[in-house]
């Protein structure tokens, strides 16, 4: 693997697993008062047009960033909706 | 344009502006006791990267996004930062 390549992937590995203390936070507390609603919907929506912005070019580490990085995004959207839409 | 341009602009648009309501909110109330310290300490690490990646890779798209998310994620940290380490 080339140094882009490398780079790449320690940049997916960061932004991807940086959602996982959010989501274990999240999951212990079940507090997500600070946590904004719109990000979640536009981050979640998003990711998944990178994933298939990913697959479209060809570039794995984007694809596989972004899969992970959904599963955890979309752990912390289901929080924070049945926070704001079932709790209240 | 084709395709698989657009679709990197609406991805890098959406995954970049999620972070304006979070940073908006976060700025309105000051508080930051459901935000993980270690998630934006990752991300930015993580966006950072990928700014190189896209300037290696000359990809436009990922280019812009990142360095928009950077400006964003950079403000929440920043207050999180203040809240954890100044306040307290």
């Amino acid at each position: 693997m080339d140094m882009t390549g490398i780079i790449g992937n320690i940049a997916a590995l960061l932004t991807t697993f940086s959602f996982l203390p959010q989501a274990i936070k999240t999951i212990k507390t079940g507090d997500t008062k600070n946590l904004s609603l719109p990000m979640y919907i536009l981050f979640v929506t998003g990711v998944i047009m990178w994933i298939c912005y990913g697959v479209r070019n060809n570039q794995l580490p984007i694809i596989i960033g972004n899969v992970v990085t959904c599963l955890f995004a979309s752990v912390i959207l289901g929080y924070k909706i049945k926070d704001t839409f079932i709790r209240k």
